[in-house]
């Protein structure tokens, strides 16, 4: 059951939105996604877990159903827990170049062990 | 299902009373509203969520019944998550001249994704 | 249903144990009163909550039954959550001179809306 | 019911080990007794709550079971809640000379209130 | 029931992966692995309780399921929580060269008595 | 602290609504009042409990509101728990006049014993 | 702040699909809805609740994204709990024909009195 | 640390109330102590459980203040859990002649193993 | 996002075990897979829920992770809650000829609406 | 890692104890042991889980200490879920003769499956 990982996710699916309040007041925004489903590289069996993005939005803000679908991308792709992490941070710093942002992910357990990885970005 | 914002929420229903302890003692006041709704600006369908105030007064304290009746004014009003925190933080503000204030709204998933959101004051 | 407050609650029910690792040993002492109740002083019926008194002694520690009658005296004493708050603080104060004392009223809901309020002293 | 204390509690019964890494790596301990029960002295009724011992060996840590026997002695000796606290804390700082200690009662509510008491001990 | 202890856990069965965003970006790594079990080098008798591992990789991440194998090797070993706890991780540290790593076993009661030991390590 | 009954509780006090669907379908209804507060007549000490009555109307539902000021004339009032429980199934059915009818009441712990006492009612 | 019912929530809204597995075997269906509001017809203030809808098909199963339509037209729509619980059962039965059916309204509470009823059909 | 029962619990400490509503409606009384201790007769070691006491009395209801001076009496008193459950069941049916009555012991782990035992009693 | 289901799941995968008590003794098995996922056929988006599988085995016991690998080919396939029930209850019935069998399928809120759906089998 | 089951467990470990109301009353017995291990005879991987012993004495009870022995002979021992819930059951039948009895064993999960299996005897 190995996996050809033909499709990248693609962080072009994702759009942001004007933050309102820019320049005037910071807001500290936490997105949940608890339905999270990839493919462990090795075996190509599905990994399940909950992927929470915290951030503090410079000009933009992430449209939450833009965010929906950037996840399902992953559900048929092949990736470590802690090289998806990363990739979902640089996705969304990309995208939304906020202040601050950072992803955790918090995956069910494997033979027994639960693993949890946090990535973490800061502007300069 | 489209929603027209013909009235928009008005501080002018918000009503304080004297903090009997100003320039005394300073008190921290929670306040938790788990029954906000207010509808969403694209779909027109209602969301949820809890709405939770904390702040320190100066001279004034908010009166909880008029606060009830503010956070009324959303049930049928089309806002985003972001724009709520934040107006609601700016009404609270205008209206009782706090030391400090945040709001922090934690809104009922979407798609399966949660969102919470908080924005903050503190008198310079 | 209004209320005529003819008797204030009294500190002087209060009575105070000598602590006996004063000087020697800080110790924190944190009680709990799940069973507080007093009446709204606009609408003359019961609020209910949970008062939690944190204190550092100096000389004295309060005795328990004696803070259990102390606030037995708010079951039929109109009071507002904030003030009722306060009011706790300055009476164990006076009674205790504690080296740090602080009070935290949190009420059970009302119209939806639950509050906390806390206040505190620190001995200069 | 008065209750005389013959039988002091006594560090005597206290047994300690070596920690193997002293001087090369810090532990820090916690140890929770949820069945610990002493006297009221006032009343002779018995008080029920839970001791949590945290500490940082220097060079000895302490054996759990002679741990257990020393707590069995507070079974049927009459002591405050605060004096307890204080008084386990110096029979292992007595035995154990460790880096830092500190002691928590959480006692079971008593006329409906229930009292926690910390006390700490740091190695100057 | 006095248990030999002829074979020692052995750190050889570890094994790492390149971490991909080395010298890039931090991640910080939480392992935890709720079904450790090791004997009482005193009784014979099985303890159990779950190992928590926190790290934050420079070059190399454990692989999980070498990680696993590796605690399997205490089933049949006697050793005390305190030292259980240092050399996973020494075995880890040797294995990895982090720039910080922690390890918390958290053991099930005996005689009523629940322990928890947490050792750190942090490259200078 | 010895308590004068001068008044009994009064279920003239208690209102009653059509049920509209009277003869065409029953309905189960559940009300749990959680602040519930009477009177130990030993030792004139508020007692605090839920009290939870669950019925299937004939041809009257209780109106809420004048339930919750039913409820109110227990505060000041000396009743064993197990007295309350009957007078209130009692009350109820007496204006009601429902298919079935059961009042329970679970009450705080006093002296470290929980008490639920419940009484039942059933048309013949 | 009367509230004119000017529309009554419509079952027309409803839809239906086969249930593939008509006569040869039941299927229980339970629906839980906990963002159900509607307004008290005595106050125009809002309530809130969590409506159960449980059922045994016969030949139609209901749509989900009709019945969320269907729920939603109890915004802003005054009713007391009893006659909501009884005319969604009624609603459902009429579209659905189903075996059996009962509908739960679990709403929040009122001035703190908690209220749940449940109303059941069975064809005969 | 073997133990002499010198001293047998004694039910002559209980005593009784008339039930005002005998022979008019039944009630059933569920009674929960939490704080229940007594020693294993083998190792002298003391044993925590909660005893639940439930009953529907004919004549008598319990006085609640002399049931936990008769479990008191268990404190210091070298029981098994299976006989302990049924020694007190045969106290409480010898002094309140109840309709029906169980007890059931449920007692904290010892050696990793948690018991509950109980015994019922019905008059024929 | 419209879905092809090009390949149907397959109760091929499925491998049973004899039951080595059969006509000995029955047993009662409860399967919990809180990681099923499949796709909505109306939307193409992704379904999560918890499948549970109770069943008394006459002869044959389901092989565990055969049972992962058959629930894993749902993973991309389009199917209504309820009928993914009843084909989930089918498949086993014909490859383990149990006594008696049900399957509830618990899935997570569409819309703020959670469905869940039993469907049984028993032997005649 | 497959092993070699030398050493089968052996009920001879198991000691019983006469119930002293045999013939008087009945009592029922529940008996959980959480941390019961075994290993999977196909990978010798270990499998945990909680073990729970319910029964009605005839003339026996068992005495705890030797059925923790008797389930410490599982820790090395290969075998199914389904078929050591039987094994246990019978072992206890075997020595206890008790009236009825029953054996749960709730295993944690395996590749994200949990299984609970009962096995239950009652006497003729």
């Amino acid at each position: 059951m190995t996996q050809k990982n033909a499709k990248q996710p693609d962080r072009g699916v994702l759009s942001a939105m004007d933050y309102q309040y820019a320049g005037t007041r910071d807001i500290e925004i936490v997105i949940e996604q608890p339905e999270f489903t990839s493919l462990c590289p090795m075996t190509g069996l599905p990994d399940f877990g909950t992927i929470t993005v915290t951030y503090v939005p410079a000009q933009k803000i992430v449209e939450l159903k833009s965010l929906k679908y950037y996840f399902l991308q992953y559900r048929n792709h092949g990736i470590f827990y802690e090289h998806a992490v990363n990739r979902i941070l640089e996705d969304l710093v990309a995208v939304l170049s906020p202040k601050r942002l950072s992803v955790t992910g918090c995956f069910t357990p494997r033979g027994g062990i639960r693993t949890t990885a946090t990535a973490s970005y800061e502007k300069e």
